[in-house]
């Protein structure tokens, strides 16, 4: 397969490539893009160097796969341009998650709907994605009806400015540090790239809120969800927030089904589940943790227990990989599932 | 009054100290006890110096108000022996809170219940205080029925060598990073206080987990809300979770009422509620924050949203300080309600 990558030097675009590599994407010719700032810089894939080039004006990418990774706008313009040219998009931003020709796809979820695509393939969200690993699964085996989520975001979310900010603000903060609550002397480092510090921090997700009082990422993880288990009337409520963490996003979620669930009927379908781990040690009170999700290919899933506030509904933990399996590890499943048999 | 404190070096005994000075607390003599290690060691009151003692084996602390903030095994063993010597206790741990003779006070939620006491009052757990600063005015007017309740705690609920532990591993990790999940080329520093590593990390929160499978913190924000409330049948399913964070404690809320709430309404309640400031932004996406929450008294309160996954339900967030009005202002605020008029 020839395979592009749109938005190459970015932390997802940077992640596809090394899972490509990984996993032997069969890949006879790889076109990197990215914004005419990085075009020039040269990246080595399987013991060659190539150069990102700036987008052609004509939309020919030169490719079988595109993956899509340089932000809604480029992908909102581009994407049936590059369609056009006999190449399969798969869009890692929210550009078409929610268009009617372009399915939306978590491979271990609902594979079944690539066939219907029409040359455009979405990646849905991050938080989407690692939530329905766990709750997919317990859906098909009860019946979803109404999730709670709450989410422990990590900035690598924002893209590789969001890493740098954590990293650069800590360091500020701790080099004048003086009180306890953190701050310096001379007031926490000016954010940049995040409206809040987030330097020993965390605040509302960085996405616009709506009138409804949710904000971007927490509609996306209602409307998404209901497209992906398509299940038109499933209710979802989250509250999205940002947390001082590199790379893996957390969930805390409460789950309401058809019929009541034990824990321990919850805890068979996880174990089953594919691209799923169960990490539920009480007596160590170890649990899913985002540092041990970090360049982890599975969504880790525990704190399975009863929920005390319902009877028969379930309360549960997940940490996965928001670069991998929240982006581009999932990209690829999708290219995987293209190829020929 | 004549007011001891025990547990005077601790993060909680040094806040009591600034706070009992900032609030005039009307102070004859004060005693400063803490283990026989902290023993010995000056601080400074109120323009005068005093020694930090170790317990008197009489019991008698000779005060009229006693502030214990030792840890939950020196009030167990002690405070009814203070009690005893003429002292009320204001207890901030864990120890007698579900204790029958024993009111739990948030003042501005159930001050009534002062009168009962016997000799010792429990100051509730820092999260619990957090969360009823909303939900009790809630509950007033609308009748509290089931919460879901997502953490987002900071390392001062585990004392001062909780906020020495995320300074230094953040330290240690910065000093080395490499990688982008922040791990230095020789992993993550050893945890010392907490199980896990906290720097750009979270985990369960570190109190033990039961059979049912939640923690001892997230069974206190169950039983203890429903004491304080007077709720007995109130349903709360809560996970408690540690964050990189110093000082104050963030939780994420879903609240369901015996009648359908507007967000109106409720918002309405909240900006008439004591000790609460409404925090709700959205053109500016500025909500609770624990940064901002920090040193402060009030418990900042907003994301209030009707909840798009139950109708007549409401989303909210809250943040407040965990050293302040978690533990040492509220204790303070219940010795002032001992006060003679």
């Amino acid at each position: 397969m020839r395979v592009a990558i749109v938005g190459a030097s970015g932390a997802v675009g940077q992640e596809l490539l090394s899972i490509l590599a990984e996993r032997n994407f069969p890949t006879t010719e790889l076109r990197l893009y990215a914004s005419p700032r990085s075009a020039g810089r040269r990246v080595e894939f399987a013991g060659a160097e190539h150069a990102i080039m700036a987008l052609p004006e004509d939309g020919d990418l030169g490719a079988d796969i595109v993956f899509s990774s340089a932000g809604g706008s480029v992908s909102k313009a581009h994407a049936w341009a590059w369609a056009s040219h006999g190449a399969v998009v798969v869009d890692n931003t929210s550009a078409w998650r929610m268009d009617d020709r372009v399915p939306l796809v978590v491979p271990e979820v609902n594979a079944h709907a690539i066939a219907r695509h029409q040359g455009v393939i979405a990646n849905p969200n991050c938080s989407t994605i690692i939530a329905l690993m766990a709750l997919a699964p317990l859906h098909r085996a009860f019946g979803l009806k109404r999730a709670t989520v709450a989410t422990y975001q990590a900035v690598s979310g924002a893209g590789a400015s969001g890493i740098t900010e954590l990293r650069e603000q800590t360091a500020a903060v701790l080099g004048g540090a003086s009180a306890p609550s953190g701050e310096p002397a001379d007031g926490p480092p000016a954010p940049r790239k995040f409206r809040h510090p987030i330097a020993f921090n965390l605040f509302s997700h960085d996405s616009d809120v709506g009138e409804d009082g949710y904000n971007g990422e927490e509609r996306k993880l209602l409307l998404e969800s209901r497209k992906i288990l398509e299940a038109p009337h499933l209710a979802v409520s989250a509250t999205c927030v940002r947390v001082p963490v590199f790379r893996a996003h957390s969930e805390a979620i409460h789950a309401e089904f058809e019929r009541p669930v034990s824990e321990a009927e919850a805890r068979a379908v996880l174990e089953g589940a594919p691209g799923v781990r169960v990490v539920d040690d009480r007596a160590n009170n170890t649990f899913p943790m985002p540092l041990a999700a970090s360049g982890k290919d599975d969504t880790l899933v525990g704190r399975l227990r009863a929920d005390s506030s319902l009877p028969g509904g379930l309360a549960l933990f997940v940490a996965g990989d928001q670069i991998r399996k929240g982006a581009a590890l999932n990209a690829v499943q999708i290219a995987e599932a293209l190829l020929p048999d």
